[in-house]
């Protein structure tokens, strides 16, 4: 890679930087699309990050972009020429996709782009590659019959999940920005593992199919996905927000809530205007590990020596009903039916270990219709004591790990409780790097003398061991309530001031 | 009933007249509410519409609002002194609630109001009676253990259902304003058999809990009920919106969607700026008795004389799919469950002939889980394809039949598609009266020789009788896309300046 390939795909190098350079002419798109091809290809070899590569279709649709540039002055649209991967099960026309099993190899084509990534590619951007993700996309990590995509600041652990192919090829520079999904963790706990950005929105904000065929739990509305963006910086995430609802995609999709990106104009509830600021250290069911302690730590610090916060802790409740909750409505067929077991079962594959994790725990049952709405009413009684606990605490924002530990060992990734309920009360959440790095010698293992809090609980205490998770970023989480997907944006701008943190 | 007593609560005199004769203090919430009470009383004698009334608790409450305006000369809200009736399954405080069953008496009572009410109360209204609802709350009449409620147009007739207590208690003149629920014509059909106003919003704008225990299907979200007013005009309905979405219910409910009323500004898409109005004469699977279709005609006849409107004809498509994908919706425990067949035989209770031609109907089956997630892919395909076609017609609001006919002669209305549809898309549509009526020598039965479109469609045929039917007001529906609760309203607001039509 020459100089220029090197600094146009520096992760400190953000989307909005890149669409700079393409438009003041300091670079064409094609000349960015090439480096960010080599540098993935890179990162695939070192880290198993993609599922396909269609670098001569990106060429093609990079140079056409480039001759209209050049021939009237005018870009195609706010994305022009900027490289985006994809993760694989959501549809590019004429591609294949999969929901992690070999099984669907070759067998699930896209006839069009999905809705998401048809609006970016109006919007001028260039697909070029698609990415890992587990075998039924329901871990937090990425395993399956392509191998386990590995994390680029340290190869011994997990990129994360379920969108770590995303996660590992944005944090190692093979893509400026990646189009990822999350029904309990799966875009912040790769942003989370690799360092980087993400939003993960209110549902029904943004398009949010997958390929059909590809989903565990086609047609489940008990608990719902939405895709969105794994990013270099916080303003990518609003550029990709802003470019998604400028075209106003309810439009299109009745299914879609009409609500514009309102890119400012919140009014901070704290005293002078200023943000008030939740802090939760734990969730009151497992404590986080020591690395991430430590983080929340520097971060609340930090904050509180700015003098524009008013900072104060945010008492955790029904977090652990509402893990157990999320448990039990993403497969409430029991995780039987021909999308896991028997669909892997079809082709003689083997159930990855977290496969079987998920499809197991307490809360799975093949439910008949009833015993599922009695089960949507307990999530509704859940859901409505959670938010008046919410209104209660009267903060702004909520500030929180975004899981309990760094970037863990390969295969060892369980509690989802950090992010799952945030799916499970569908509240928007971000997840952003702090700066700061897991380190041996600052993160000692806690004493044993501890009582646990919970089985997960000692689970995470057990398997913490300070030197396999060296150097892997240390993430925050942060969150507001439904629909205050904004909200969320504009104080992560506020509170990134203070970043990046060093020790 | 006094001169005076008539006056107020005769049907021509709407909410918004009664709030203004308050705040003129031309007549005192006690007032108000003695009239009402008096022609209720009346009404309920005549067409057994009431559940249970609370006058006393009524008058005291009229009078306490009557004092602090006194006092302090200021009212207590938009709605001081209203009085408003209830549909017997939305809670009241104190007060006992069913749905439909004799086995729910005395075992359902609300510790609080349900939260519809509670805004409407802190507005200043003051409640005193419900109103009756069918066995199960599904009928499209009203149909229980407290007998039949009359149509008080004529009393052969029914006054429609779900919320039919409502709908003649209104247009009898014994309540200003009603609040019902729909979830496949339970507003609609009342207003339109009764001659009143209502629409049906878009879900999860109001807040609609009813009282826990009532429902048939508590907890099923494959199609969703929503709460609505029974009104005496549209400006009465437009205040009813203003006074519940000013008060954000979405900051203490977050399972709805964060949009306040727009009371203007809709920009209307016909030339020079003329709202493009479709009309559906039909929709292809039951063709309207003969009142309805002279009301349609006589209504685009008279909006085409004014050249105001842009006005074209929808072509129905997928009406017949949907239907049945409404019906299969309702009931995916095959209506089987404790709070259906099982229900009724706890207290030796027969079932109603029309709850059991609707747990019996082709789409009603026990469903598993994973059986019902195909069903929510199927209903999510159908509406998709829905709205594309919607698009295509190019409309702003859709003009149509409210009910295959007229008010039907007792315990026969079976076909819902005309109303169920719009729960299926979960579009907004509201009901209004033409000020027509039917009229034997103007609407003659159709000659046998017509091949029937349908099995509904034949018996909606071979049912009518003109001389059965005379005298039932005809009504009609206005429709527009999801969210777009404001444009019906603005539309009606326009089309209605040509009502009430005459012979």
């Amino acid at each position: 890679m020459s100089e220029k390939e090197l600094q146009l795909t520096d992760p400190s190098n953000d989307a909005t930087a890149i669409l700079s350079a393409i438009k003041t002419k300091n670079a064409t798109a094609v000349e960015v699309l090439t480096a960010f091809m080599k540098r993935a290809a890179i990162a695939h070899q070192l880290l198993c990050c993609l599922t396909q590569v269609f670098f001569e279709e990106g060429l093609a649709r990079a140079k056409e972009l480039d001759e209209y540039y050049e021939k009237t002055g005018d870009l195609i649209g706010p994305l022009h020429g900027l490289p985006i991967s994809v993760k694989d099960h959501l549809g590019l026309k004429g591609k294949r996709a999969t929901g992690g099993f070999s099984g669907d190899l070759d067998r699930l084509i896209s006839t069009e782009h999905a809705p998401v990534n048809q609006i970016l590619w109006n919007a001028g951007c260039v697909f070029y590659c698609k990415t890992t993700l587990p075998q039924s996309i329901m871990h937090l990590e990425t395993h399956s019959f392509w191998g386990q995509t590995l994390n680029p600041h340290n190869t011994g652990l997990t990129s994360g999940g379920s969108s770590g192919g995303c996660g590992a090829l944005v944090a190692f520079g093979g893509s400026p920005l990646s189009i990822g999904t999350d029904i309990g963790g799966s875009l912040r706990s790769p942003a989370s593992c690799c360092g980087i950005y993400t939003l993960k929105p209110t549902t029904k904000r943004l398009p949010s199919n997958s390929l059909r065929g590809c989903s565990s739990v086609p047609g489940n509305e008990a608990i719902i996905a939405t895709c969105g963006p794994l990013a270099r910086s916080s303003r990518d995430i609003v550029l990709f927000f802003q470019v998604i609802l400028k075209v106003q995609p309810w439009l299109q999709n009745m299914s879609l809530v009409p609500l514009p990106w309102k890119p400012e104009g919140v009014r901070w509830s704290g005293s002078g205007g200023k943000i008030r600021l939740g802090v939760m250290w734990d969730d009151g069911n497992v404590l986080p590990q020591p690395p991430v302690r430590r983080a929340l730590n520097a971060m609340v610090a930090a904050l509180r020596k700015t003098g524009n916060f008013d900072i104060m802790d945010y008492k955790p409740k029904y977090h652990q009903e509402l893990t157990v909750m999320a448990q039990s409505l993403y497969f409430t067929d029991g995780g039987k039916w021909a999308s896991v077991r028997a669909r892997a079962a079809a082709t003689g594959e083997q159930l990855c270990d977290l496969t079987e994790w998920v499809i197991t725990l307490p809360g799975v049952k093949d439910r008949t219709s009833h015993q599922l709405w009695e089960l949507l009413l307990e999530r509704d009684a859940l859901r409505a004591k959670y938010y008046l606990h919410w209104n209660t605490q009267n903060i702004d924002v909520l500030l929180c790990p975004a899981q309990y530990g760094a970037a863990q060992p390969l295969q060892t990734t369980k509690y989802w409780g950090y992010t799952s309920v945030f799916n499970c009360v569908d509240f928007p959440a971000a997840v952003f790097p702090t700066g700061l790095k897991a380190n041996a010698s600052l993160d000692p293992k806690d004493s044993d003398s501890r009582e646990p809090w919970s089985e997960a609980d000692a689970y995470s205490a057990a398997i913490y061991d300070p030197l396999l998770s060296n150097n892997a970023p240390l993430s925050l989480q942060l969150v507001s309530k439904r629909h205050a997907d904004e909200v969320v944006m504009q104080a992560l701008q506020e509170i990134e001031t203070v970043l990046p943190l060093r020790d």
